[in-house]
């Protein structure tokens, strides 16, 4: 037992001049680093953000308050440098990439965007899939491929698309079995009516169907980002690489990553809980405790971007703090 | 009304692209920002954190797990870069300066450390006086001289000193009148027992004087880097530079600053809601909410150091984020 990795990494950091346990969660995210990279020393240099935008039928039912041409305005601000996400990434030193992966219109044409459209969109989930099981197996194919060729030790997630907390509720519903209830919030911002419709709108698409797999649940209710996350994450943690999940949409995708291939989990860094409604349900069922709690409601990665600086302290004092033996420092009688 | 400051900077932030509030604190932390700075284009771009360090009479009562001796060692330890707050200050790209406000035994000589030395140690405060009134008063000086010489548009405030803990609980009390029970924790990691003891020992301390005036209360309970760091932070805060409070140590000499300046509140920006028991209760004197809630009880400035990329990114937000119409991006209905 004494020589296993798990007692080596416990040893380095119990070592560190700090009375034990006193660096709480930085220690448990260190150690979970370490596991992942299979060392004591682990390194954490460099991060790639990846925004996945996609446009969803169920915004044709009403269940935003912006309309659905915000999207691709937003990828378009996006590559232009000027959205949240944008602003915390050069501040934190990480490299961001924009994908359409189904953005309704027209094509986006733009030398950095990276053109992975499934579809203008996908079908209202009310009426019916919303995605077929081929599209939702290309969009994981797409995901895997974009983590391969995406650059850091860790790899974080962010989204767009108007009316994706919708998928994201009616999603995990199927994936937990939880209440609609339970799972759907005020998105960007409806009022009460506009919440209460929102709810009667998605009992009534998840009525549609009954109990359903992870892989008829994502293409009956899926995102094309939201799968194509799902394949990113998976793709990321099996190159035992961190999976830096942001926020209720990443957690939806986060939660479907893990159906389909389990050991997803253990690769994943929860960034910050957000305040809408349904994100606590879903990190209650994947046992998941977010590192940041600032009332953001935002998507794009925006929490996965503010949590990043905490992974690099997290390896850092693996490997440049000293222990009580080497700074001379003497531990606790 | 249209054109104070105040209402400028809530027009800039709610016309970024981002629905109304959806970034939670940052916003909030934005605003203050920018209130203190008077300008709706706030800067961020360097911050110094200065670890002050002393020791402490109540120390030889046995109030503490680790002995006395170890104050110095962690100042040799900040010197040489091997603790936890060189670490995250390295990672974060935080100047780090460390002070000698009255470390037992004899002066610690090295190029980089700014002595400032009131005396070998505090009294023992179960007793007499830590220190006298005049000590007091040049400790105050010291500290915005310090804060005067340091470089940066937010100045971070840490701290070592074996038993300083009891010093903050004792101080608290007697600026608070909160019960002596609410403000002792386990400070670097007693048991039991060992808790049971420092919260009899602080009774006895307490019970030694009556109501006290703030300045009173410094002298008799405080200890050396606790005044130093309210005189640093009055002096920044008159300087309108922000005061970025780190845990419980810090958050005793930001209260004694407010007492002694209570327009110093304003520029104070609280980093980190510690695990030692004690630290909510002076933040809710404070009315304060901590950034940053991690399990963290070290001490060192650790928790502010976490918290600047925050600060960083919420002046960003304010300088380099789109609005709706800089974007042409469509707002809400």
């Amino acid at each position: 037992m004494t020589d296993t990795l798990e007692s080596r990494i416990r040893h380095t950091i119990d070592t560190k001049t700090k009375p034990l346990g006193a660096l709480g969660r930085i220690e448990e995210l260190a150690a979970q680093i370490a596991r992942i990279q299979g060392t004591t020393a682990p390194v954490m240099s460099s991060c790639t953000l990846t925004i996945f935008a996609a446009d969803h039928g169920i915004a044709h039912a009403g269940v935003s308050a912006f309309p659905q041409v915000v999207t691709g305005q937003m990828v378009l601000n996006f590559l232009a440098g000027g959205a949240a996400a944008n602003v915390f990434a050069k501040v934190n030193g990480v490299a961001l990439q924009v994908v359409d992966a189904g953005v309704a219109g027209l094509p986006i044409v733009h030398p950095a965007l990276i053109d992975r459209r499934i579809a203008p969109g996908t079908g209202n989930f009310l009426e019916g899939p919303a995605m077929t099981a081929q599209q939702a197996q290309m969009a994981l194919e797409h995901g895997a491929q974009i983590a391969r060729d995406a650059a850091g030790e860790a790899l974080a997630f962010g989204e767009m698309g108007i009316a994706n907390t919708a998928t994201a509720a009616a999603l995990g519903h199927k994936l937990t079995g939880l209440p609609i209830a339970d799972l759907v919030g005020r998105g960007t911002g409806l009022d009460d009516a506009g919440l209460a419709n929102k709810r009667a709108i998605l009992e009534r698409a998840a009525a549609r169907t009954g109990d359903l797999t992870p892989e008829q649940a994502m293409a009956e209710y899926g995102g094309f980002e939201i799968v194509m996350m799902a394949g990113a994450m998976i793709e990321t943690a099996r190159a035992r690489r961190i999976v830096i999940v942001d926020g209720f949409i990443a957690t939806a995708a986060a939660l479907l990553a893990t159906k389909l291939a389990p050991e997803t989990r253990a690769a994943m860094v929860f960034a910050h809980q957000s305040h809408e409604a349904g994100h606590r349900a879903l990190l209650a069922v994947l046992e998941a405790a977010p590192l940041l709690s600032l009332g953001m409601r935002l998507g794009e990665g925006t929490g996965a971007l503010l949590a990043w600086p905490l992974l690099r302290a997290a390896a850092a004092m693996m490997t440049d703090m000293a222990s009580f033996e080497s700074a001379g420092v003497s531990n606790r009688d």
